[in-house]
């Protein structure tokens, strides 16, 4: 795989020289029109050590408009960072639509590192490579461009490269003695880099591999890659959008056509399924406790949370709370009762409404990924990305593919939570139609709740059996046993609110039982956080 | 994520009689449409034991147009099966374009199986879920349309038809022993069924999951899943090749444009990289071998390939061997001279033109996993899947999103061979430009050469640069160390012939050698074939 990268390409001084000027003033170009479209660009540069990562993303640094631009390099995790599951830090630094962002290494140091010392096992390895390539693909199925460069040395070339900086008495300090002991398990680090590559070069993700050893050739040949990379997205994006306008053009016309003709009897309505039954009918909608019963049971269960939670925030267990249902369903109210058995540093509220700015610039997922809480944490999101396969579905703002694939994305997203550790739980509060009709009456009449009722409530309640229907497929596709949906009987408030609070407790002293277990037996320890 | 299909869904018999006639002429529409169009239906039914995969399959065989139409159903395979890597069987049961495949269990049944007994690990399920997800990638890529059905019972509902068969004299053979125990293991199977729908649910091949309990329901909710799916792809295709034609009127107006307009000094050519060498600019092509020396050495290499090959049949060793090159580079006699040390009976020569009709409606890599060898045998393709990334990117016939996947399509397809335990090696063989005129020279003035030199070969030859950058590229990405590429001096032909000899023999010892190391190490022999 490597052969065609030890070749001994170079690249004049003088030449060099020549084109770099235009090179520059075209990166620039490209840039600005990259500014102007929709979809970022992610350059990762891995490769081998001295294979010429750090030089490189220099030289894009000083060519590229450097307002536009991040470069990201990765450390040992910090602490802040090993609190969140592993791509915390990754999707927090990602770039925005229309701005570049250089990855160092990236995600795929700690797996490789892993792999070549032999501390993962060659099917663990493929999982690991699985998660990213599934990283990758959610991102360029978003739009992002991403460009991957494996920068390549021979093991002689290599040699070469280490020797010639520590020739140089002011570079010397750039060869340290980890390099030379990597060196000596060069063909271990080739065979693992083979593996890499093989099982993480897709069609929307590939890796470029460059001849390191030239600095001159080796920079040409990236941002020659990156320009025509570039240059054909940004057509594609022209073309894309030419389509989109004449398909709706079309969908306008035929739309047309239809109203000035007579309804013929509608053969497709024959065909519908019997009124589809949806997990919602399923639930007892007359379960309810009575006000003395429920005074004793909150305080009970709020103390009982009171203690699982400090038990939580002491083994560093952290907790993701979802909380989604019908417009009155009583989430707000839930939360509230919830919360009130929890010391508020342990916990905070993410209320979901429309984006800002700058999480609309980004993957729906960003601004979820933000939100995740330090270890033994609580983050309670009201309203969720669940939205996209609610809302955005129903309201057609995302297309089919888009929700469609999202059921996907959202387990992966929440698998990452749970093999990190953390406690995920998704509440539905459910109310029957009729009961609803009941509390909008109710806000409309009493003042103080009267700025809690919105025109948007009444559009939402005419698309009731839609809802019903996306609440349905959410459910059958997104509720796993590591990550379950509670559907909450929510006509009686304070059957829901206990409810609530019990499901809490429930989950958090089940994996607090399993954190106390595995404890107990050290060698698994390491598996559950 | 199965709750949804516990509701007790059920649909009338009165209502089922009323509608199936409408649906059965829907589906025949639908068929009938896609027997026009360019892709493949491949429809997978699985699911929990007495879940009415069965059923469901009979049904579909009677309202479908069976001669458009095949079900496939797997039982342990056979020893003709078992001698090939474990997707060959499904490969040569693929549906051709415009026809309809139904696969019962299929490719889910056996890694389900081993994950729910405990037989496979938890990384090692992922890892196979994830070469299924390759292989319906792979097929979705190339325009098939994969719906994917898991029926489901509660574990009540499973034992209720249980009981209704048992009850039944005429059907009480169809609950044996083995279902009560799995019955047992209920909440297992449904653990491990929530992991596979979980991991391949992609876009491109969704599950549907459906209430197996009502015969009538259950029909009806997948018919209308499968016509729902269908039209939307048959307008999607209509759709596409809409857009295909409109960019291709805008491109040649653009073409007419450009052609009257006098030519700018173009500047891309400024910044074009040098002269970019290529890992055939490495050979040393001087390469040469007297005649003397060259026969003692073909009989002694012949003499130790007749040796190895007969050891590699007895321990069902298969060999694939491809020979990729430029015309009249010397495959022909490479060929001859390596089987001359064969004996006939273990090895088949495959010689790649243009695919037959039956080929051309398949998937490009369908033609070559039927011929893939038997167990202990050899076969020798004479080009082959190589042609994607040489003469179809060359000469525009795949499309560059094509063949810029077929890559990692061929990296997953070598390395399935290789899990199988075949020998896997590749071989280019070079000659000099000049070389190459030289042969076409003495064909065209030896009578009895004639016949190999076509019209073709003198156009190849002039597309010779891009030629050379595609072969780079093609070592680049798919020479693994598990299946390398060798590159062949081939200036002299009988230097030639004995390196590629040598290859092979040393490779089938290798590979000898470690099946032997396997036999000693009893505990690890499972892994080796």
């Amino acid at each position: 795989m490597f052969e065609a990268a030890e070749l001994g390409q170079k690249m004049s001084k003088a030449e060099f020289k020549e084109k770099a000027p235009l090179m520059r003033q075209k990166l620039l170009e490209a840039q600005r029109r990259l500014a102007e479209a929709n979809f970022p660009v992610i350059i990762l540069l891995s490769g081998v050590d001295k294979g010429g990562k750090g030089g490189t993303a220099s030289i894009l640094n000083t060519w590229f408009d450097a307002r536009l631009l991040v470069t990201r390099a990765y450390d040992e995790p910090t602490q802040e960072e090993r609190e969140r599951p592993e791509f915390w830090r990754f999707w927090r630094d990602l770039p925005s639509k229309g701005s570049i962002g250089i990855f160092m290494s990236a995600w795929y140091s700690r797996p490789f590192l892993d792999h070549v010392f032999e501390r993962s096992s060659d099917d663990h390895f493929s999982v690991e490579m699985e998660r990213i390539a599934d990283f990758e693909r959610t991102l360029a199925h978003d739009g992002a461009l991403i460009l991957k460069f494996w920068l390549h040395l021979g093991k002689d070339a290599q040699k070469r490269r280490f020797e010639a900086f520590e020739a140089d008495p002011l570079l010397s300090w750039r060869v340290r003695d980890q390099d030379w002991k990597h060196w000596e398990r060069y063909e271990d680090f080739v065979a693992s880099a083979e593996e890499l590559v093989k099982r993480t070069s897709t069609g929307f993700a590939p890796w470029t591999i460059v001849e390191g050893e030239d600095e001159n050739y080796r920079t040409m040949r990236i941002c020659t890659s990156i320009l025509e990379a570039l240059d054909l997205r940004l057509k594609e994006a022209e073309r894309e959008a030419r389509h989109r306008r004449e398909d709706a053009k079309r969908a306008a016309k035929e739309q047309d056509k239809k109203k000035n003709k007579k309804k013929k009897p509608d053969e497709e309505n024959e065909l519908a399924l019997p009124e589809p039954a949806t997990v919602l009918d399923t639930l007892d909608m007359s379960r309810s406790v009575t006000k003395k019963e429920y005074k004793v049971r909150l305080k009970e269960l709020q103390g009982r949370l009171n203690e699982l939670s400090r038990r939580a925030r002491d083994e560093g267990v952290s907790t993701v709370l979802v909380f989604e249902g019908w417009d009155a369903g009583g989430k707000g109210g839930a939360i509230r009762r919830m919360l009130g058995g929890m010391h508020a540093r342990n916990y905070q509220v993410i209320s979901i409404a429309a984006p800002t700015d700058e999480e609309a610039a980004q993957h729906y997922l960003w601004r979820f990924w933000r939100h995740l809480p330090r270890a033994g944490r609580v983050s309670v999101f009201d309203r969720s990305w669940y939205g996209r396969v609610l809302v955005e579905r129903v309201e057609g703002f995302a297309r089919p593919k888009e929700w469609r694939r999202a059921y996907a994305e959202i387990n992966d997203f929440e698998q990452q939570l749970v093999d990190h550790g953390d406690v995920v739980l998704k509440f539905w509060m459910h109310v029957t139609k009729d009961e609803q009709a009941r509390r909008f009456e109710e806000r409309r009449v009493t003042p103080h709740k009267q700025w809690k009722l919105t025109e948007e409530d009444w559009r939402n309640r005419e698309k009731w059996d839609a809802y019903e229907l996306a609440v349905n497929e959410m459910v059958e596709r997104t509720s796993t046993k590591a990550a379950p949906w509670v559907l909450v009987e929510g006509n009686d408030k304070r059957y829901a609110r206990l409810r609530v609070l019990e499901a809490v407790c429930d989950a958090l002293e089940r994996r607090l039982i399993r954190a106390a277990e595995a404890a107990e037996a050290p060698t698994e320890a390491g598996t559950t956080s």
